[in-house]
């Protein structure tokens, strides 16, 4: 196992790689920008780096001021955790070049997946279902159109170099298509540095349930069961789940036994995941998969005992998996509640300001997974996630009776400060989401502004 | 299931009984002295009431404002928690008289089991194994100390009236006899206002083991595991584990059966612990058996996957035990840490004071039972127990490694304030917990006054 490990995040995955790190007795250095000074990964660590100011271009994603700071700590490894350069090859390459192990896939891998266009390609030949889609990216506006046309409308043109929710425009009617296409052209160029994109069936009624794998890098791969993450206020998450309410066993075990399939023709190595929109007929097509630790990974620990992050620092030391997949039968409910400090009301406007009280829930299967305090002060830098609030219990009516509990019992208050705390207990009680009759259009409808964009 | 329930207790197990409360839909009516207004029960319960000034006579053992507060807000039964009334067998019969449901054995169970020396003779008449000891209480010093000659020394001189580690007296040497005796009475009389006392043999390098046993109204019992809670200062548990590490499940599984029989035999009804003292040649003998929940239930909670105060409230309220015995497997290994406001190092004075800072610990399998926060002021009226750290993992040495992490991470400051945090860490690094070859002397020794008084 590795002595020391570079921490190249923020927030409360810092603060979640940081607890396994400590629980193994391996050393850390957090590397930070001026924004968080006091954070509490930074506190705990036992060295810390400030890389840069709050400008995550010129800390977070600064690699060769984190490169240099796991050098000069004498680190052995790197965890990139999710977000900023958790999913860029190019840093995953720098790091093996610089004899610093990337936990998360080889970089080639991560190339190869993190081209939305081409991860469908390779999903198909493995004989994943996919849905009717472009198999390339599609440059020419014309050649978009008729794949469209060909597809048949809805359809939703995703940034190839896209993924967590941005870049994606849904277009209903083909006289709208140029404008959206031209759009998320211009969207995905101005995010991510990359105009292409490709286009899929858009399936408004569907659910979203993703398959957690891991791979060791002898060719062995396992799935760990299924996350439901269908309720999402535009393509993001905010309440997340296992097991998926209402589907068959014998449907989630398919998509496991494919997702494990289709993660070792990749050449998959770590833990990972392969997001699919299940229908309401019942049938399921890949999506994309995610080369990274997930912020809703916790619902997958409560339910195996497992603790993700160690898997991951096993693999990535080149220890075999030692989980066989008969042995992995997950027990009971958990599901996740994303307290993010926004504005529901206001489009989900961040609400960045200084927390004068945080009282985390606590008592029986409760989990929190923070990096707030009293005192905290939220910048406007980063992104709005503030708290992960988990619940286990025995089934879901127990589960979800503790998750709204839990939310009742927190305090989360600031001047100016929103949360969707209010918004998550609202739909915990919705009846759609009561009677798992929900779909990934359940939050836009609640707000009343019709149909997800 | 009843509607309303007062809660008749403070601190974190007032907050600990009205979480179940609340994930049932049960209306709360907390009652509180006037110490306790800004605590996070009285703030969440659906009703308070304020019965009285901060000393616990006056307020918490106030039987008729209880019972009043209880009547006038419609409550239909009482949870007591532990401490105060909970094993007042005077209480539960006058609950009982007002058309109350004492959550808890019915009043006379109470009262016999109270008695420990009675306790004792039930449990020997059960075929539970007893400590060689008196079968009575001994109010004569001259019958006392031949009782006494006769065990042989060490012996322990118990209030018959006491519990929770209070009321005792160990006698090494004939020749000291009669002062401790003297001594035990005179305490015995001033706690508990009952002056009896009696004799068994005491075991110096012993376990403390207890089992969890539930049983309902129809003569059905199950035991939920075990408890190892050998780590003590002055007979009060600091940590608590289960299973008990060393212990060969054989052993434990007796431990249990033997703990159901008695239980049964004495027409209990609810959760209830027996506590037995297991010496290093693997025998074991019953000690006492408290009537109530115990501070280190959630031990056995994350253990089992069951919430006991829901178990309680299904029991009282009449619900025949949906649990069988062969169902209850436990998975894993949970420990306890009690974080008490109070200094080592001064022969664990209480400190009170105000909390500048309470940042509890999170992250996977980390539970939390407080009901401190950033302000909380710790008054001087009641215990000084502040929060209960609970951490669960596959195997021990991952969920001793876990706790050291949680405690490492968590964040308790006030000027003056002393917590066991530090003492508790020390003991989590100690070799002969570590490899469980400690007993219940552990503690003293560390703090390098000898053995237990």
């Amino acid at each position: 196992m590795f002595s020391t490990i570079l921490i190249a995040n923020r927030g409360e995955i810092a603060l979640r790689v940081l607890r396994t790190c400590q629980e193994l007795g391996i050393r850390t250095v957090v590397v930070y920008s001026a924004a968080d000074r006091d954070s509490p990964a930074v506190a705990l660590a036992d060295q810390a780096v400030l890389i840069g100011p709050p400008s995550a271009k010129d800390s977070y994603l600064n690699i060769p001021a984190v490169i240099e700071a796991a050098l000069a700590t004498g680190a052995e490894a790197v965890h990139p955790g999710y977000g900023f350069l958790s999913e860029d090859p190019y840093f995953s390459e720098i790091c093996e070049k610089n004899g610093l192990v990337f936990i998360g896939p080889p970089s080639d891998v991560i190339a190869m997946l993190g081209d939305k266009a081409r991860a469908r390609a390779v999903m198909s030949d493995a004989g994943l279902p996919v849905f009717p889609g472009s198999r390339h990216t599609l440059d020419n506006a014309g050649e978009a159109l008729a794949t469209a046309i060909e597809i048949g409308f809805p359809v939703i043109i995703k940034a190839a170099a896209g993924g967590g929710g941005r870049g994606m425009g849904v277009v209903h009617r083909r006289s709208d298509f140029m404008r959206v296409y031209a759009d998320t052209r211009a969207h995905a160029q101005a995010i991510f540095g990359d105009s292409r994109v490709y286009i899929e069936r858009f399936c408004e009624t569907a659910r979203h349930v993703e398959i957690q794998i891991l791979c060791d890098a002898y060719g062995n791969g396992v799935h760990l069961g299924e996350r439901d993450c269908s309720v999402q206020r535009r393509h993001q998450k905010l309440i997340e789940e296992t097991p998926s309410p209402g589907l068959p066993t014998e449907l989630t075990a398919r998509m496991g036994a494919d997702a494990v399939r289709g993660a070792l023709a990749a050449g998959y190595v770590g833990a990972g995941t392969m997001e699919f929109i299940v229908d309401q007929d019942g049938s399921y097509h890949f999506m994309e998969i995610n080369c990274r630790i997930q912020v809703e990974h916790p619902v997958t620990e409560m339910v195996t005992g497992l603790d993700l992050v160690r898997e991951q620092l096993l693999v990535a030391s080149g220890e075999p998996l030692s989980l066989r997949q008969e042995d992995l039968v997950p027990s009971g409910v958990a599901v996740e509640c994303r307290i993010n400090a926004e504005n529901p009301s206001r489009g989900f406007m961040p609400t960045p300001g200084q927390l004068t009280s945080f009282v985390p829930p606590g008592g029986p299967f409760v989990r929190v997974d923070s990096h707030a305090f009293t005192g905290y002060r939220i910048g406007p830098d980063y992104d709005s996630l503030l708290a992960k609030i988990i619940t286990w219990a025995p089934d879901r009516d127990q589960a979800l009776a503790r998750m709204d509990r839990a939310l009742a019992e927190m305090r989360v208050e600031g001047a100016r400060v929103h949360t969707t705390r209010p918004l998550l207990r609202e739909i915990l009680a919705h009846p759609l989401f009561r009677d798992a009759k929900h779909t990934t259009s359940l939050v836009d409808q609640m707000l009343g502004d019709g149909v997800t964009r």
